[in-house]
């Protein structure tokens, strides 16, 4: 294939699959990788997809995710359970959290998994999707290295903790939201420097509360909380529920991915399911959010209202049709991870520059 | 005393409960309603206080509020339940809903309550504080009356959908989070119209999606969701959460308390109690919490850095050691139910034009 032919998603999924276990990942973690990788390119989160395997083979091979793991649960009550993740891949340790959710929410109605010890699990979007396709409603949330401030604060304490929530519609493409807690999440800013793009005010501040708008300066700096008081109010939510209550890392404990390559993530999850049918019938429950849809995309005459998680499967769509389009940028992370572990790309790679 | 003079809380609760009383309202749900009202004022959320009598008085008499009523729990399983409130008091229905999720969260470490038929209930913060007294970690949600946009939408078609979120704090001063997912409270709108104060851009907009910045005109438009697509999101998730599940109404199904008072409001409400010590022992927790809380408030080297709740407690404390001081709008409407309803106001009111 040439290098921007798309590519069938079960290439992508044994091309990905064989890379992580070159790479040093077990087979439990590298099949549950590659299929959250995979369908994060599915639904065109591209920096939620292949981008990263680089910093994952190098955490790897440095010890900062254990290959393989053991992740141990801890029942709580029939409703409730703590995992802990031994270390593993967070994207592993959050699929396992979410199927013990589903099933314990089967059990009471609601299903509630704290997860500690874990790494950065990619988007939540993927795991309340899973919860969706089982008729749960689910929110997941992760603290993550700190790189925000708190309200009125000026030093970087807290992470972009995302928050997501899903629920299943009637054509099974479930809504999906997924939000960091954060003015702009650490991917966009990553976006803006690749793109050279300036970062609006109000988004970065300096040490001394001064705006940053030059995206390759946040480092220095920190992250503003979306929307003021409220952003931190929500980043303390999940902070205290996926790390106070879960033994996970706490604000200064969670490593850096990127700039801690050899240190444990420490982060933490936390994910509740609640099985719609113990509610309501989910012809009953899906037509009331069908009906709340059309309320919602009746609500412009002049230009088309969005729901979450729309944009997400009209890429999935297309991805499907036609196959995956990677990105530029994850083509060479792709090239780069085929040099380091011998996997044959499956493209002629473009000479990088050393 | 004085109209400008501070009143004891137990005055005060007296004094709220016999007007509630006196205006139809039947004891069990005068007793509860008093409690909130006056726990508002203790913690300087005026709008949330006895400012809201008029209102309420209105409602009961023209049926937007039953009293008596028969709420009707409904369990689902150990650890979830639905509620009927039969159209009561929304601060007495979801105080009910708070107790039950607590004594369900006692027996599986995690309770979750949904509400139907109620109506407008305050402030979230006193029922996650409600949860906290009792050593729980809560998340509280309810619908209302569509005054929000859409993230991209130009009419009203969802409400400021609050979500509060409590942690139990060692001192007693539960950590307590409470933001209108839209850009403005609706409270906050009333406020600016009652000072004259202009709305900065970003907040409401009008069916052609042209800012308002006049507060008398934001009835004739929409408030815009909070930062956006997140704002969107989350009064999405209380909209599923605590009107698609319940069977409450949903968007333009729930009244507005002022302009339908004799339409019962079918607002929703969403809980959610954890049993901390189920997951960790509550001494361990609340050291992980005072540790978070430390590095929060080490945050800026020359300014305070405020944790949410912490401006409640000190009004509480305040109003403790010297009497509650009412607002003066308060005082007004106070003045205006003890005249409707005949009871003896403690001050002498002044005139009001009529």
């Amino acid at each position: 294939m040439t290098r921007d032919q798309r590519i069938s998603p079960e290439d992508l999924d044994t091309l990905c699959f064989t890379i992580l276990t070159a790479g040093g990942v077990d087979v439990s973690q590298a099949r549950e990788v590659a299929r959250n990788l995979v369908w994060s390119e599915f639904v065109g989160r591209e920096n939620f997809g292949l981008l990263r395997l680089p910093v994952y083979l190098k955490r790897v091979a440095e010890g900062g995710l254990s290959c393989p793991c053991t992740p141990t649960f801890m029942d709580v009550s029939e409703s409730a359970s703590l995992l802990d993740a031994d270390n593993g891949f967070g994207q592993y340790a959050a699929g396992l959290a979410m199927d013990k959710a589903i099933s314990l929410a089967r059990v009471s109605g609601i299903g509630t998994v704290g997860v500690r010890n874990s790494n950065f699990f990619g988007t939540g979007a993927y795991f309340v999707h899973q919860a969706a396709r089982d008729g749960m409603i689910a929110m997941v949330m992760s603290n993550s290295f700190p790189k925000v401030t708190a309200h009125g604060g000026v030093a970087p304490v807290l992470g972009t903790n995302p928050l997501a929530f899903g629920a299943p519609r009637k054509n099974g493409e479930s809504l999906m939201f997924d939000m960091a807690t954060s003015a702009l999440a650490g991917s966009t800013v990553r976006q803006h420097v690749a793109n050279g793009k300036p970062l609006p005010e109000g988004m970065a501040i300096d040490a001394d509360g001064a705006a940053i708008t030059d995206p390759s300066r946040v480092e220095e700096g920190s992250l503003l909380p979306a929307a003021g008081a409220k952003g931190y109010g929500l980043s303390l939510l999940v902070e205290i529920l996926a790390g106070v209550l879960t033994g996970a890392g706490v604000s200064g404990d969670v490593a850096s991915m990127y700039k801690d390559v050899s240190r444990p993530g420490l982060n933490g999850h936390f994910m509740i399911a609640l099985d719609v049918t113990r509610f309501m019938s989910m012809e009953h429950f899906q037509d009331r959010l069908e009906g709340l849809v059309a309320v919602l995309k009746a609500s412009n005459p002049n230009s088309e209202v969005l729901f979450p998680g729309e944009i997400r499967w009209r890429n999935h769509k297309v991805n499907s049709d036609l196959g995956i389009a990677l990105g530029d940028a994850t083509r060479t992370a792709v090239e780069t991870v085929c040099e380091w572990t011998g996997v044959e790309c499956p493209w002629s790679p473009v000479l990088q520059t050393a």
